[in-house]
């Protein structure tokens, strides 16, 4: 183990704070951020803003120039050690003669991880890894997961009242949560690579699933940053039921219909009407999750964000598919007639779904409750 | 409006801590403590701890002797000014010639109230009130809303899934929440001047809804001072279906079933039993819990809780009865079989219970909210 100093803690804790302005941004790649120090001034720092632009490290290097020799560089993420569409930053490093490198965390990539440190050590320059990394995991949950197992992080979003409904039995449901909720919605949005929702809500609602970024409250220079960018819209779709007007496909950027219906007529229509229509196996006459989940992390998605009904939300839960559960509770009584949260229908307390508060705050008026699975002895 | 010092809020907060040593204890009476203080000393301190016993101006002063002479005596309460159990306050700080009396609050009772800071101004000493008055009317909710409405105050216990399901449907329900949550539980029974249950909860479960000191987590010294005290059990049983041989019967302390039967016979069964058995009007042939308060605050109870089941926990929120719910909320999902937590068949969502969050806090795993009656408007 290395010891690490109160001053490496202080940049690494600088890199990790502008890694955090590629939140909205870098997807598909990792939010990364470096800070180059010569004794104890930082000298150059930089951050990954957009897949093809400058990757943390050579945004950097740019800005220290020849102050660069013989620093300290404090990187977020292992630098990279193979050519993709910019060159190596492990090269750069070396050529910009940097004295050493510490690493918040490795590739999560089990594949190359430690390849960029070792490039670095092989060149003669001391390269550690494991300062803040809980920290540094906590950035890329989504980019970290389809590293380690190919799949992207699941985030299931619900709102509620205090006993446990979405709405009445009528379907009646608007502004159950308060405004600073629902712009956290829209910011949630905005972080993911690809918002799912069941055709139920597009047949009730008329959802439109966009980002808007004026609700998000995002300041200006955030606002032209994340601009008009818009995650991938899914809508899980087993019969083809989505009409052709509907409001989701007439929206910036991409909507795919997600079925396993074979009526290619159906199809037909809904890719006239903007649409893409993508065809996956189906378990019991409905589309495989699971199938889907693999199909994202193939096109390198990170972070899914679920926003749906109780029925598709049920089936993500009861498939132990949910990595993150994002409640958004009013204060509020709806009463035993209403929707309930999640369809599963357990019969006995043994079926029950143990999950760990992993954040809790309050939102105007409503609570936010984050949760992932797993009960107390796991922690 | 009295402009007061730092040391003045620095004595009533010692106080207001001094008064929640009785907050076990006191009950039918308030809470109250007080400080005595020379220049920057302290001289006495004291605070009441059961009815019958000294109030806390008169061991404050009992402690302080001769230096009472003179000294500003802080109270969390006004001094009273009858002849009750013991003689009246406001005449003991008078004989000992303090100089000055601050008080949190006046005497809650509106037909009262003022009259002790009266006789202590009638006397030439200088005595206001309003110091830390939210904080000291928080330690005796009960007692000052018996003293302004006659009624006790309500609350309104509940333990549930994140999915707001308190059991599932067969009734199988045990530990929902962890130990943590039943230790709070225990202390708020502890507190609370009566506990309320339907006869639901007593066919069921077979609730003893006895305070165990052992499992509040109180020390030592607290748990000599509760002792045996038991807060007044109480059964709401409109048709008088508690069983002779219910275990409630046989706990140390009282228990009244509430009716609104006439079935003289089955009443004579239960006092053999060792039950009270208590006949209020009905309402749709179940008991008007109105009616039930009125006599709960005729016989000088404070503070209610009512732990129960979902149709009367809904009834008695339906009603607008409930001053306070306290929500143990466990981080798990029971699913959508399971029972509700509240009994309230609404069909618009302008039948909403607003609520108010007034405190939340981690217990072990489990969530504990406190909310009131109210929307954000009324704040």
């Amino acid at each position: 183990m290395t010891a690490w100093t109160r001053a490496d803690h202080e940049f690494m804790a600088r890199a990790l704070r502008l890694a955090r302005r590629g939140l909205y941004t870098t997807d598909p790649n990792p939010r990364v951020g470096c800070v180059l120090v010569q004794g104890d001034a930082i000298v150059g720092e930089g951050y990954h803003l957009r897949a093809g632009e400058g990757h943390a490290e050579v945004n950097a290097l740019r800005q220290a120039g020849e102050r660069a020799r013989g620093c300290t560089a404090y990187v977020t993420l292992e630098p990279c050690s193979h050519q993709g569409r910019t060159p190596p930053c492990a090269d750069a490093l070396i050529r910009a003669g940097v004295g050493r490198v510490v690493a918040a965390m490795v590739d999560p990539n089990p594949q190359v991880a430690g390849r960029g440190l070792a490039m670095l050590q092989d060149a003669g320059i001391p390269a550690d890894s494991g300062l803040l990394e809980s920290e540094a995991r906590a950035l890329n949950p989504g980019f970290i997961k389809r590293m380690e197992t190919g799949l992207p992080l699941v985030r299931l979003k619900l709102a509620s009242s205090l006993d446990g409904r979405t709405a009445m039995a009528s379907g009646e449901s608007q502004w159950i949560t308060g405004p600073a909720a629902r712009a956290d919605v829209q910011r949630l949005r905005a972080r993911s690579s690809a918002i799912l929702t069941g055709v139920d809500s597009i047949l009730l609602d008329d959802s439109a699933l966009t980002v808007r970024p004026t609700e998000a409250g995002f300041d200006e220079s955030l606002q032209r940053l994340v601009g008009d960018r818009q995650p991938l819209r899914l809508v899980l779709d087993s019969r083809l039921r989505t009409p052709a007007d509907a409001r989701i496909l007439r929206q910036p950027g991409r909507t795919v219909v997600v079925t396993c219906s074979d009526d290619e007529a159906r199809a037909s229509v809904l890719r006239e009407a903007g649409a893409e229509v993508l065809k996956l196996p189906a378990i019991d006459g409905r589309v495989d999750l699971k199938a889907l989940l693999r199909w994202l992390g193939q096109q390198q998605y990170n972070e899914l964000l679920v926003e749906t009904g109780a029925t598709l939300a049920g089936a993500f839960v009861a498939a132990g598919l949910v990595d993150e559960l994002r409640l958004y509770m009013a204060t509020k009584l709806l009463g035993s007639s209403g929707r309930p949260l999640l369809a599963l229908p357990f019969d006995t307390m043994a079926q029950q779904v143990p999950l760990r508060l992993s954040d809790l705050r309050q939102l105007g008026e409503d609570l936010r409750l984050i949760l992932r699975p797993g009960d107390e002895e796991q922690n």
